[in-house]
C-alpha cells in the first residue's frame, strides 16, 4: 500500500490515497469498456395514503435520520443562483452532525458557507465534476479538506453513482416546481431552470431523496421529469434560488478580435475536414471564443443548407437560435445555460432533456458524446502530447474540473481545442500540463491566434489538410511561439499533500492536485 | 417443502411449486411494505464508434448468445396487431433452442404459434399480466406448459423485475420507430401505438435489450421515450406489426340497457360518495360498461364544473376527450388503446406517459395508483368477502389475468365493481371464487343492475349513503339474487395439477389454477 507508481501518463501518484482510497490508474481513454454492473438499490416503499410532504428542511433531515459520515448529494442548475445546498447545509450544520461528504455536481461561489464548514470538520469531502475558480475551490487548494476532493467529469459522475463508486446516502434535488408526491419538473415555477438532467442518478441511486421546492403545484406536477417513484420527501421553502443566477459566465459570442480570428480559422478547419454536412453533429461549451466558433459553424452550415442531427450540451439561447433556423433538428440539453435555454426547453418538443449518464457516462449502452461530430473545448493549459487542463491555474491553484470536457472529447470525431496562446502573460502551451483532465489522445485538434497544431496520431486529418492555407504546425512550434512572447514560466512548487484526485470518467485517477508551495 | 398450506384467504397452495419455486403465502394487501432491494444490473458497455444495428433478427440473437433456459421478454403494447413476439420466436425455435421462458407483458389470440413452441418444449413457460381468452390461455388450461404460467399484475412484473425475482436475459422492445443507436419511440411510424410504459422495466434491468423496429428514423428518434443508454442492438423488420391490431376488445360505451342501468348506479354512488369534486382522480377499464360509467362521471363533472386532477390507466379516445374538455389536467398513460389515444400522447403535452412501475409497482416510493380516487372494474366472479376473480371462466378455464386489476384496486380510495349479476346463465356472486385475483380488502362496492353491495369494512361509506335511494344491499343478497336467476351452479372439479401461479402484484401468491378435469 501506498507505493508511487505512474500512470499511462507518467503522472505520479500513489496506489493508495488517504481519504480517496485504493487508486485504479489511468489505462488510456478507451482501455476500460467491456461487462460493468450497476448498483443495487434499497428503497422504502410507499403505502397507499402515506404523506411525502414535510413541513421544513429540519422535519425532512430527521426522516432520513442525517448522521455523521453521510454522503449527501446536490446538483447545481442553478449554479450560481442556488440557495439549496446552502440551506440543506445550514440545516446540517446546527445539528452538531460532522464528517460530511458533499457530492455536488456543481460548486459556485455563492456556496461559500461551504468553507466554514470545511473549516469545523462538518464537511470533510467534497466530489464534485464542475467548479468555478472561487472560495471553495482555493479552500480546498490550501488543503483545509481533510480528506482530498474528488473531481470528476459529467459522465464520470452518474457511472460512480451507477456502479455504487460513489454511494449517496442523500439526495437533495432543487426542484423549481413540485407536487406534494414528489413529481419534478424544472420548467414552472418562479426559479424555472429547465432541465433536472445531473440529477437523475442522484434520483435513482441514493437510499433517500428529498425534493426540496418554492413552488408547491397541483397533483400532479406535469411536465414531469423526475418521477414521484423516485422521491421520498418534498419541502417547501421560500426560495430556492435566484433565477437570474442560472445565467453565469460568458454566454455571449466573444467581442474580442483574437478570441473571433481563433473561431473563424477553427470553423474553416472544421469545414476543410468535412464535418459541415448533412447529419452533422456539435457541440461547444459557453465560452465566448467557443459560442463564436458556433457563429462561424452556423454561417456554413446556412451556406452549404446543412441540416444537422443535433447539438448538445449545456444549451444556451444562441444554439437554441440555430435549432430555430432549422440547422439541427434536436437539441440534447443536459443543463440550460440560459433562461431562453429554459423557455424553449419547456415549449418545444424538439429541445429535448439528457440525463447526466445518457450524456456522457462512458459505462452505459453508448452515451450522447460517442455521436458527436464536433466539439469545441477550452483549455488552461495544453502539453506537447495534447494532454489538456481545465483544473488547475497556472499557479496551481484548483479553478476547475472536468464537466464536461474529458466525456465529450473522448466521444467526439473530431475534439478542437480554442484558446488563446498565452493567458495572463503565461504560456498555454507547455511541455507538461501542470494537473491532466482529458488526455491527449482524445484531443484532435489546437487552435491559437498563431497557429493550428494537429495531433499526430491524426493522419487523416493531417492528410486532408495538407493542402490547406490555414496555418497548420507541429505543437512544439506554437509551444515556442507561446515561449517566445512570455518566457519560460518558472515551475510551481507543490508540497506533497494531495489536495484533490482528479478521476477520467471511467473512474480511473488520471492525476492527483498537490498543494502548491505558498 | 412441499407441504400443502392455506394463505390469508384459506386458497389452499403448496408451500413449493415444481417449476415456480419456493411460495410466499398472500398475507393481506399490505402486509408487505418496508425496505426493498432492487436487484443490480450487468451491462455492456458501448466504445464510441461501436455499432448497434443488426441485419437480421438471427444476427442480433448470435449477438445475444441465445440458449436454452433463457428468459426472452416482450411487451404488448400493440396487442393483437404484435407481428414481433411470433417473428423472434419464430427464429428461436428455428435454432433448436429449448426451455424458453417467454415473459411477455400481455398476450394474444395472435400469438396462437406459442401453443406449438410449447408442444414442443421450446417454450415450457409463460409469465404475463395480461392474456386474452384464446389458445394460448387454453394451452396453459390444458397443462400443456412444461411448468406453471405464472400470471402476474401490471404493477407485479416490474416489481417481480426490479426486485430480481424475475430475471430477463433478452428483452425485445418492439419499437413503431427506432434510430440506428437504440433510441425508440412509439409515436411515429407505421405501426406507432403511443407509449412503450410496459417495456420501461425490461429495458433497465435486462441482461440484454435488442429494439425491434420497422420505422428507422434519422438520428436521434425524438421524442424518445427509451434512450439509447438502455439498448444493446437494433434489428429493422419489415413490419412489427398491424396498427389496426392495436385495438381489440370493446372500446365504446356499452348500448346495452342493462350495461347503462349499472353505469348509471354506479355513478349516482360516485357523486353520493362524494368523489365528484375538484382534483378528482379516476380511472376505468375499456369495457362496454366501464366506459358508461365513465360517460356518467363525465355528466357530473360537466354539471357541477368540476376539474380533476389525472385520469389514468390504459387511455382511450374517450378519456382523451375528457381530458381535451377541460374535466382532468393530465392523463397518465401506460398504454394507448386507441389510436386517438396515441395522436393524442404524441401532440398533448398533458398526456403522459407513466411506466409500468410508476403505474403499478407496490414496491417503489408510491405509485400512481397510490394517488387513485376512484377506479371502475370488471369481474368474472365476486365472492362474498368481495374476492374478485378475473382469471378464470367458469368452467375453469384461463381467460385473463390481473392486469392492473389488483394494482389499482389497492391504491384507490374507491374501487368499484361493475357487472352483470349473471354471466352466461351462471351467477357472478359466489360463495368462494374459482381463482382470487384481487382480494376483497381492496374492493369497496360492487353495482350490478339489480342492486348494490357494500364492502362491510367501509363503514365510512355505508354511513354516508344510509339515506340514499340506490339499492343498497348485503352481498349475501345479491348472491341470492343471483342464484335465483340460474340456480346454484355445479362446481367445477380440477385434478391436482397446478397450471398456473397467481402472483398479488407484491409476488406473494394469492391462488393457483389447477387442470379443470375434462
Amino acid at each position: 500500500m501506498k507505493k508511487a507508481m505512474k500512470n499511462i501518463l507518467g503522472r505520479e501518484i500513489l496506489d493508495y490515497i488517504e481519504g480517496y482510497g485504493e487508486v485504479r490508474p489511468f489505462m488510456g481513454a478507451f482501455a476500460n469498456y467491456g461487462e460493468r454492473a450497476k448498483a443495487s438499490v434499497t428503497l422504502r416503499s410507499v403505502k397507499p395514503g402515506e404523506k411525502k410532504l414535510m413541513a421544513n428542511i429540519e422535519e425532512a433531515l430527521d426522516k432520513v435520520g442525517i448522521k455523521d459520515g453521510m454522503t449527501l448529494s446536490f446538483h447545481h442548475h442553478l449554479r450560481n443562483g442556488d440557495y439549496v445546498l446552502n440551506q440543506v447545509m445550514a440545516s446540517v450544520a446546527k445539528r452538531g452532525v460532522k464528517d460530511i461528504h458533499v457530492a455536488a455536481t456543481g460548486i459556485f461561489p455563492i456556496h461559500e458557507p461551504l468553507v466554514e464548514y470545511i473549516k469545523k470538520g462538518i464537511v470533510t469531502k467534497i466530489s464534485v465534476n464542475y467548479i468555478s475558480p472561487g472560495p471553495v475551490a482555493k479552500a480546498i487548494s490550501q488543503g483545509l479538506l481533510q480528506k482530498p476532493a474528488v473531481l470528476m467529469s459529467h459522465g464520470g459522475r452518474p457511472r460512480a453513482i451507477e456502479s455504487g463508486d460513489l454511494h449517496i446516502d442523500v439526495a437533495f434535488i432543487a426542484a423549481p416546481t413540485a407536487d406534494a408526491y414528489g413529481n419534478l419538473n424544472g420548467v414552472g415555477g418562479p426559479t424555472a431552470c429547465g432541465t433536472l438532467s445531473y440529477a437523475v442518478a442522484d434520483a435513482f441511486f441514493a437510499d433517500k431523496v428529498v425534493a426540496v421546492t418554492d413552488h408547491l403545484a397541483p397533483y400532479p406536477a406535469c411536465p414531469i421529469e423526475i418521477t414521484q417513484d423516485f422521491v421520498d420527501y418534498v419541502v417547501q421553502v421560500d426560495s430556492i434560488g435566484d433565477a437570474n443566477g442560472i445565467v453565469s459566465g460568458t454566454l455571449t459570442v466573444t467581442k474580442d478580435p483574437v478570441g473571433l480570428r481563433i473561431a473563424k480559422m477553427a470553423a474553416q478547419l472544421i469545414n476543410e475536414a468535412g464535418y459541415i454536412q448533412n447529419e452533422m453533429s456539435f457541440q461547444t461549451g459557453a465560452g465566448g471564443t467557443s459560442l463564436a466558433v458556433a457563429a462561424e459553424v452556423r454561417q456554413f452550415m446556412k451556406e452549404k443548407k446543412v441540416v444537422g442531427s443535433f447539438a448538445a450540451g449545456g444549451i444556451t439561447g444562441y444554439i437554441v437560435d440555430m435549432l430555430n433556423e432549422g440547422l439541427f433538428r434536436n437539441l440534447f440539453d443536459v443543463q440550460c445555460f440560459d433562461l431562453q435555454a429554459v423557455a424553449s426547453y419547456r415549449e418545444n418538443p424538439r429541445h429535448q432533456a439528457m440525463s447526466g449518464s445518457l450524456y456522457g457516462n462512458p459505462h452505459d449502452k453508448g452515451a450522447i458524446v460517442n455521436n458527436l461530430d464536433v466539439m469545441i473545448l477550452g483549455a488552461t493549459e495544453i502539453d506537447t502530447d495534447f494532454n489538456v487542463n481545465v483544473v488547475t491555474g497556472s499557479d496551481g491553484i484548483i479553478m476547475g474540473a472536468s464537466g464536461g470536457h474529458n466525456d465529450t472529447a473522448a466521444g467526439a470525431k473530431i475534439a478542437i481545442i480554442v484558446t488563446n496562446l498565452t493567458k495572463g502573460r503565461l504560456p498555454v502551451v507547455k511541455d507538461r500540463v501542470t494537473t491532466v483532465t482529458t488526455p491527449g489522445e482524445t484531443i484532435d485538434v489546437l487552435v491559437t491566434e498563431r497557429g493550428i497544431a494537429i495531433n499526430p496520431r491524426r493522419t487523416d486529418l493531417l492528410e486532408k489538410l495538407k493542402d490547406s492555407e490555414l496555418p497548420i504546425m507541429a505543437i512544439e512550434e506554437l509551444k515556442k511561439l507561446s515561449e517566445n512572447l512570455t518566457g519560460v514560466p518558472e515551475t510551481i512548487e507543490f508540497t506533497d499533500r494531495v489536495v484533490a484526485v482528479v478521476e477520467y470518467r471511467d473512474g480511473t485517477v488520471i492525476d492527483v492536485v498537490r498543494q502548491p508551495k505558498d
